[in-house]
């Protein structure tokens, strides 16, 4: 079997460092969220990109499948190996391998989190600012071209990454970008990398752009009575320009979740919660004007968090959102919505996500990246109850199509993965079938990732 | 002959909006510097995008090549039609279709330049950012990512166009991208469109994002007496993250150009042009702390353009330098080399470069966005004096290999063309048969601007 003798030759390079065991299997089967488990064939753990080049080598002879593996806390089962194969645990790569204060950039490895990174980073007085809810792989963050709570102000992946090392289907390895801030030098293979979701390459070494620790940082929250008062005031800051470096809203569902698990006692009602990064008189100049702002509609409870640990407690709350609705309903799985539209349907499309809910009958608390017009329904499920998966699907099917009609899109910062891929045409119409012919020319055999993304190509030989 | 039936099919189309007359070819067989000319075969003035699709369709039917032109601005001879074909001038396709200030969004045609698109913003409040030196049409800078002197702030045309509609080699018409601030949806084709430089695509619709005019502004023009000590005020001030709007230099013979075509009395010297926008608060307090940079580096001579005429003749005499410059050598033509390094090289970058240029005998007034890394020497060549090129042509290579080995890259901003293609394998390696690859898949018979970007294919059959 062409598979065996894939796994023998793999077994070869890496000794131990391959896992045929159901238990390692069964532990990269499966997603955060509703997808089922997949079993990949085997587990192999490389430590270096030249390791990664000889095991997508070895894939590309006999036609076995690859996918890459981060922290697995993709919410659209990105990771998964729906055609079995090889999953490639990047966890032993992650090294930070250079910073460099002067340029104020990070030469990374990908299996290096998030958290990771900063705290690597804390003496020197720059930060990494991509920040999705999980503590995510570095690699994994690029591949689904991921932001955050800060993307309103320092960008997503996209803007954040300045270079990639990258291992193509045949082995090859390739650089792209440059340490420069900009570059008109032919296609833009950084960008066209991103958020490819390991189809066309798989990412061994990031170059990440950094940003200084601002001076002065100023946190609040505020209640509103509705979230339409709580959407329009994100709407009329952004209009007036008040440089946001995090916007955030969470409904009442939110707000009653976060006090059950923090002991906090918001009201239960639509929140904003926000950051201003700058000077110490442009911060308060900030948050002078966003308060008139906030007065002007209606907003209460406004409580700045003043000292570092009340800004931590704060952000981490937020982050830990997605964790804390799961825990609200004991034994559920969440399905995660994730469209983004322009800011000036922002509050047409929360309020219309929350009749569709409810139409359904579901749970499903709304929280989101206001600031970039992109918001989440973290709708709750009964593992058991295949009716509820089917009405949840029917909402985020819903959400989408109605993103669209507004003009924005599927999804702002989750990716494609399994979970998305029956919307792409509507979004994308015939430029799917261009992804699909990209994705054809750099990886013929179809072993990277097959399945994801785009269009249906054939199979390679040893697949599932 | 193929050419011939598809010209006539094309005439068919447009009627006298097809030209074969010699002067209309001359016209559109030139660029703004020292690239011999090139004749198109024929120049069309499309006015639709499904004009453009037709057109497209009858090339690909016959083989025949096809470039688009927009105002012809180009710095490496991207719109020459080196194998001849179709020139398709897009100067009638330039309307503004929408702009949409809650979205701070506008929807135009690709004709348009960024001139007339700022005039027709001017009630708005709102204004696009991106400005080289030329007044370029968008389409044009899209296909280059160009950049310009706000690039510092507001970043490059990579990170303000949301979303384009593109013509394929075969006709077919895509949009790619949306509304939404972001969006995690597959592959980026709107970057990998932008900076493809009509190989990939003819871009018909451009979505560019806009800025808010700031509440404030603050211009000043500062000496130096070294170089050295321009460029590393620009990196201490980045690295003290003063938030500039654009931060130019320009050297000693830039200012005596300028004194010389503007009846200013700028001192002989190196001089670096700035300017912050915010609120006024802000913008008096970013002023200061620059003047305390300025100060330590030794800079002198200080002026704050307060008045908005004062402000206005400053940066449009720095966007008319190279015209200044070419005028100063009557007769003269212009090979301006554009690398990009990373920020801590750049005192460096740009002494070599002196020195390469002295070195060779040469006239190379030296300017650039220092804030991105980026300079540009504006080498100045006697049209008749080959000996001159090929010095000239030495020099922008050793500007350019100097780049790579510092992490920089050979073009900032203006592209491939024809001048940076020999290049292109030491910067990207391998990377460049990657963007053959997808050339191919994209353009299987090399109709779209052939001889451009990406390693040679095979001509279309009715090419020169």
């Amino acid at each position: 079997m062409p598979l065996d003798a894939a796994i023998a030759e793999i077994e070869t390079l890496l000794g131990t460092r391959l896992s045929l065991t159901q238990a390692e299997r069964d532990l990269h089967s499966r997603s955060e969220t509703y997808f089922g488990p997949t079993l990949p064939d085997a587990v192999a753990w490389p430590e270096t990109s030249e390791e990664v080049s000889a095991i997508v080598k070895i894939c590309a002879k006999y036609g076995v499948p690859i996918v890459a593996w981060g922290a697995g806390t993709s919410l659209e089962g990105h990771a998964l190996t729906t055609h079995g194969g090889i999953c490639l645990n990047m966890s032993r790569m992650n090294r930070v391998i250079e910073v460099s204060a002067e340029d104020m950039l990070a030469v990374v490895q990908p299996g290096l989190t998030r958290e990771e990174l900063n705290t690597e980073l804390r003496a020197t007085g720059l930060f990494f600012s991509v920040d999705p809810g999980a503590n995510a792989s570095l690699g994994g963050m690029a591949g689904t071209r991921a932001s955050g709570t800060t993307t309103v102000r320092y960008g997503s992946m996209r803007d954040n990454v300045a270079a990639l090392e990258v291992v193509l289907a045949d082995g090859r390895i390739i650089c792209t970008g440059s340490r420069a801030a900009k570059s008109a030098a032919g296609y833009d293979l950084t960008a066209l990398m991103l958020g490819s979701e390991g189809t066309l390459g798989i990412i061994t070494e990031l170059t990440l752009r950094l940003h200084g620790q601002p001076e002065a940082i100023s946190s609040a929250v505020c209640a509103f009575d509705t979230l339409e008062a709580a959407v329009e005031t994100v709407q009329m800051t952004i209009q007036m320009g008040i440089p946001m470096a995090r916007i955030e809203f969470v409904d009442e569902e939110i707000a009653r979740v976060f006090n059950k698990m923090n002991g906090t006692t918001m009201p239960e009602k639509p929140h904003l919660l926000i950051e201003f990064h700058g000077s110490n008189d442009g911060v308060a100049e900030d948050s002078k004007r966003f308060g008139e702002v906030v007065a002007e509609m209606g907003g209460a409870d406004f409580q700045w968090a003043t000292s570092s640990e009340d800004r931590n407690r704060l952000w981490k709350m937020r982050h830990g959102a997605y964790t804390a609705c799961l825990a609200s309903r004991p034994g559920c799985m969440g399905l995660v919505t994730d469209v983004c539209v322009p800011i000036s349907r922002l509050a047409e499309a929360v309020a219309a996500a929350r009749a569709d809910i409810e139409a359904e009958g579901l749970i499903g608390p709304i929280l989101g990246h206001v600031g970039d017009g992109n918001f989440h329904a973290i709708v709750l499920l009964d593992r058991e109850n295949a009716d509820e998966l089917a009405r949840a699907k029917r909402v985020a099917k819903k959400l989408a199509e109605r993103s669209l009609a507004m003009g924005g899109t599927i999804t702002g910062e989750h990716g494609v993965g399994l979970g998305k891929r029956g919307l792409m045409t509507a979004e994308h119409g015939e430029g799917w079938q261009v992804m699909g012919a990209i994705k054809a020319a750099l990886d013929p055999q179809n072993i990277l990732n097959p399945g994801k993304v785009v269009p249906d190509l054939p199979l390679p030989e040893s697949a599932k």
